[in-house]
């Protein structure tokens, strides 16, 4: 099957919806409403690095996508469009449906259009770039963070990490923690009803604690947050418990929740947020004038991030 | 070196052309101007499919944007921005500035700004997706050639092909075919030029024939195209005469020229076009509303196209 083909057949998806024209062609051609702006970013799965040799293609695909998602949502951007970079080490039918499948179902949910794509082969690999819009001067920035911001965090953390953990020791991750693992949620809506509301925001891939502190550097400012105070789920929390090990949820990554600040005055809001969404919103601490980064609890050793080199 | 520094130190160049905001950020923001689309494209670029193993950091990185720029001249565009998306085997840092310092001096010629990247470990890999914007309606399609349109080649075909034919071969190709090899020149002026001008236009990347059968597949008409009017260099004259492999350049690809489609009452257009951009543009046959496809000429080989699977 040469490329056009495989294209055709696995991601010609039919009607758009956004107004876009030419998936085939050279380009894909897209018109944007007035009054907004462009909030694009690109991100690469690779397989052993980004998840395991056996992950299934319906699972690659829904990470692959929901990963960019989050960048998007981050941002309190509309999902719009996104193109597909995908190398395969060899032509396999079932693999490809279940992968579109997959990656369809997704951009459906959160009307994202696929628009373009680029097919080679070599070692499996999956980059996509994702744009949505904001309207104009509304995007959730890691650089306005306020001094007495409060710094919450959506849901729980740790549970990707800690599935990773378990998979690296052997061990079978339960259900739950297999689903924040390889299907994370990306927080569109949440991020849509920040804009506006928030000071600063960022997703947590990377791990809480180096996601918050890129705010930091960004906004010029510190923070002090309470280990206490840190969404954990059941699994999780038996985990900490047992090992004392809080670098897991504080830099395992691999969250996509957001972590954001907020001004105390508009506290409220979030109690209605929580409400609308059904979603769980800790306040973990506050944004400080001291430049420092400040833990407070019974756990003082420095987590090391994940570094790609 | 983490991925944060490398972004930082490589590939954050200042001062931006176009009006965005937030390289590192968890999304580049971008301001589009009213009464354009957005053109989108993306290209994978993958060692000892797309470029010898021993290819100079510096060549890899021009290919890459070029053959991505090649897409928006061939819908007319004008370059805006681009993502990258890295993957290295290792940490180089004498590749990275290498690589680096090429990819910023081709961005700047053609007004392209770096929006945003990942870098990720593994084999090595360069995708790049660009964006461009072009006025409303303007844009060079495949799906609008036209019955009796002249069909142009702009340049000559097969000098890149020659290369990696010679290379293959284990011959050292002289430096002007290498050159088409590793330095493709997108054709941005000519197809900005040719936009409300020309009725379909393409890229030829995959070799003129198959990239023209996807003008007459996508605007349902047929061609007949003369051999003897083929634009080639001396070097793949001398090569057709030795070998009569007509197919290398018609099949070859890698070739980064424009084939565009006009109606023939504009051709005057062309003669000044070619003075202005100083370029070799070549009537190489018409368009024909029966669906067949013809050579003129002594040669009735089928050529087989490259495939990537």
């Amino acid at each position: 099957m040469n490329e056009f083909n495989l294209i055709e057949k696995y991601f010609n998806w039919g009607k758009l919806n956004c107004d876009a024209l030419g998936v085939g062609d050279d380009c894909a051609l897209i018109s944007i409403d007035s009054g907004y702006q462009l909030a694009t970013s690109v991100d690469t799965l690779i397989e052993n690095v980004h998840f395991p040799r056996d992950t299934s293609p319906a699972d690659i695909a829904y990470k692959a996508l929901s990963v960019n998602l989050s960048d998007l949502a981050a941002m309190g951007a509309i999902p719009k469009y996104f193109t597909l970079a995908l190398t395969l080490p060899e032509f396999d039918k079932h693999w490809l449906e279940s992968f579109s499948t997959s990656l369809k179902s997704l951009a459906k949910k959160y009307q994202i259009d696929l628009l373009g794509g680029d097919t080679t082969k070599g070692s499996l690999s999956i980059t996509i770039n994702v744009t949505g819009i904001v309207p104009h001067n509304k995007a959730l920035l890691r650089s306005s963070a306020k001094v007495d911001d409060i710094i919450f965090v959506s849901n729980t953390i740790g549970d990707a990490a800690l599935a990773w953990h378990q998979i690296q020791q052997g061990e079978q991750p339960n259900q739950r923690l297999l689903t924040h693992f390889n299907r994370p949620e990306p927080q569109i809506k949440l991020g849509q009803s920040l804009a506006g509301i928030a000071n600063a925001c960022i997703d947590i891939s990377d791990g809480l604690e180096q996601d918050l502190n890129h705010i930091l550097k960004h906004s010029k400012v510190g923070a002090k947050i309470n280990l206490n105070n840190i969404p954990l789920s059941q699994s999780v929390a038996a985990y900490v418990k047992k090992t004392d090990d809080w670098c897991l949820p504080l830099a395992g990554g691999d969250d996509y929740q957001l972590c954001f600040t907020i001004a105390p005055n508009k506290i409220e809001l979030i109690q209605v947020l929580k409400k609308e969404l059904d979603i769980q919103l800790s306040a973990i601490g506050t944004i400080t004038k001291d430049l420092d980064f400040k833990r407070l609890g019974e756990f003082d050793q420095k987590c090391s991030a994940y570094q790609h080199f």
